[in-house]
């Protein structure tokens, strides 16, 4: 049975990578932080500060797993984008690839972001074409891991893969991101104040995403790959579709707040690398994954 | 009395800069390997491990250096290029920094390289306008560090240069580097096999390196700064020149073997950050560079 060792299992992405890891059928061990809430019983879970590189690399001794899904970054929402944890997770991350492959790996998966690319082009996000430009301390730090990763990949003859996220949304996301954030507050009775919306992005059900990372994960593909739908759409009409869904559009206050200057007019992706070289096929369309976010968010506020 | 801390102070740029900055009134606290010959009496000397995180930790708050001249990485001729210590010295390096600044350190000047360029536009490497493609590991990370120091810098108000580091020569290089090897083959009077050397450089004195990062650690410019003398020569016409000094032109085999494809044409500097932002003027030409390069060959090498 392969062994996978899994960073963030316990965060928003990495706990909907699991079931897919383990449909796979994979030996999946988990590392996450003491205090996260329920866990998948199907995985071998692992109390460790990944920042402590000799911890990591005892861990890595032990499980000598074949295989790498790094999700665990500092994600604060609102923070991340310049907090200097950015650059404690650039070290780690080096640790953490390093204790990896000595203790026999042979392939890695590791979160990338579309905050590496240049946001001004207005295309697509492609793997090669797209000049990689970040503009957040985030994105930098990314980037250069990304970057890194792919050096490492050549001199040591380790298989990785570098997986670029974009916009994911659905269960157990933070409140403080747009969905979560318009879901739940929806769902109270109270109103969600946005901006315009005029921006287009590429969202993804989380779900369909840990789907797509378990299906990277089992390739043999290398290098950058996007990982999102490849449907732009804009803000304004995916959460007008969740407030519709919800029943509550006179709740939804578009234009209630003005955008920041951060905020680019376009972020999508092509996404030819994981559908045809992954061979990876989106799941549901967006209303069901707005409808079973939904579902996530009534139960989670006790509302069903 | 301003302190400034430099790491790689025993090495082949971190001696030459020693003496540029006690010229400038600095007092300097220089971190080396133990067994690194001969020092400079006017520098407070450090023996520590620089990959040693605690340690480094533990130094810059004892020494509380205003400023760093971060010099030191894995520098093994023929080796560094693909070596996997420049994973450890990036992780190094970003410790240093957080240490240095959260010990109070204002300013940072890092040493980056040519080979972060794009090596096949042909034109003079200018700091905005050419892009950013390392073909090594060597260059990967010193680019990836130079980045996230930026943003680091961007993050926490530390003023922070990145000094791009072309072809130093001259005193106490190794004799495994170019212009090392063909004077110290010459003066013991064995032919020195070069490749036929078309390809087009930026050579500069390693004291005259020294002082220009003297320069641009007293100055306030920050970003990425090239190091180079702005001229670019032959590989060819610069080794004729030291084989006419040491009077042996017969004993360079100019074409004796061949060059290897990762060898680029051209790899010159555009130098207006350097002179006119930071002020800095070359200091020797080309000849009395060389003939104190020679000086110094034949003093090592006991023939005077």
């Amino acid at each position: 049975m392969t062994r996978v060792l899994v960073t963030g299992a316990s965060g928003f992405v990495g706990r909907a990578c699991l079931q897919p890891l383990l449909d796979r059928g994979l030996e999946v061990h988990g590392i996450a932080r003491p205090a996260s809430g329920d866990r998948n019983p199907g995985v071998s879970w692992h109390h460790l500060d990944l920042l402590d590189a000799e911890a990591v690399r005892t861990l890595c001794g032990e499980i000598r797993a074949e295989l790498l899904l790094h999700l665990a970054w500092y994600a604060i929402p609102g923070k991340f984008w310049t907090a200097l944890e950015n650059f404690a997770w650039v070290r780690a991350s080096l640790s953490l690839i390093e204790s990896f492959r000595e203790a026999g790996g042979a392939r890695a998966v590791m979160a990338g972001t579309c905050a590496e690319y240049d946001w001004t082009t207005g295309s697509a996000c492609d793997e090669f074409a797209t000049p990689l430009r970040p503009a957040t301390s985030y994105g930098v730090c990314k980037a250069a891991l990304g970057s890194m990763t792919q050096a490492f990949a050549r001199e040591t003859g380790l298989a990785v893969a570098w997986g670029r996220i974009f916009f994911p949304f659905g269960p157990h996301e933070s409140a403080e991101r747009l969905a979560g954030y318009v879901m739940s507050s929806l769902l109270r009775g109270e109103p969600a104040i946005c901006t315009a919306g005029t921006q287009v992005r590429d969202f993804l059900l989380v779900d369909d995403l840990g789907d797509a990372f378990g299906a990277l994960l089992c390739s043999d593909v290398t290098g950058p790959v996007n990982m999102a739908s490849g449907k732009g759409r804009s803000i304004a009409s995916f959460l007008e579709r969740i407030a519709e869904r919800i029943g509550r559009p006179d709740l939804l206050r578009l234009g209630g707040r003005a955008a920041t200057t951060a905020e680019p007019a376009v972020v999508t992706a092509n996404v030819q690398r994981l559908t045809t070289e992954v061979g990876w096929r989106p799941g549901p369309g967006l209303d069901e994954s707005i409808d079973r976010s939904i579902a996530y968010w009534r139960d989670r506020l006790g509302l069903n």
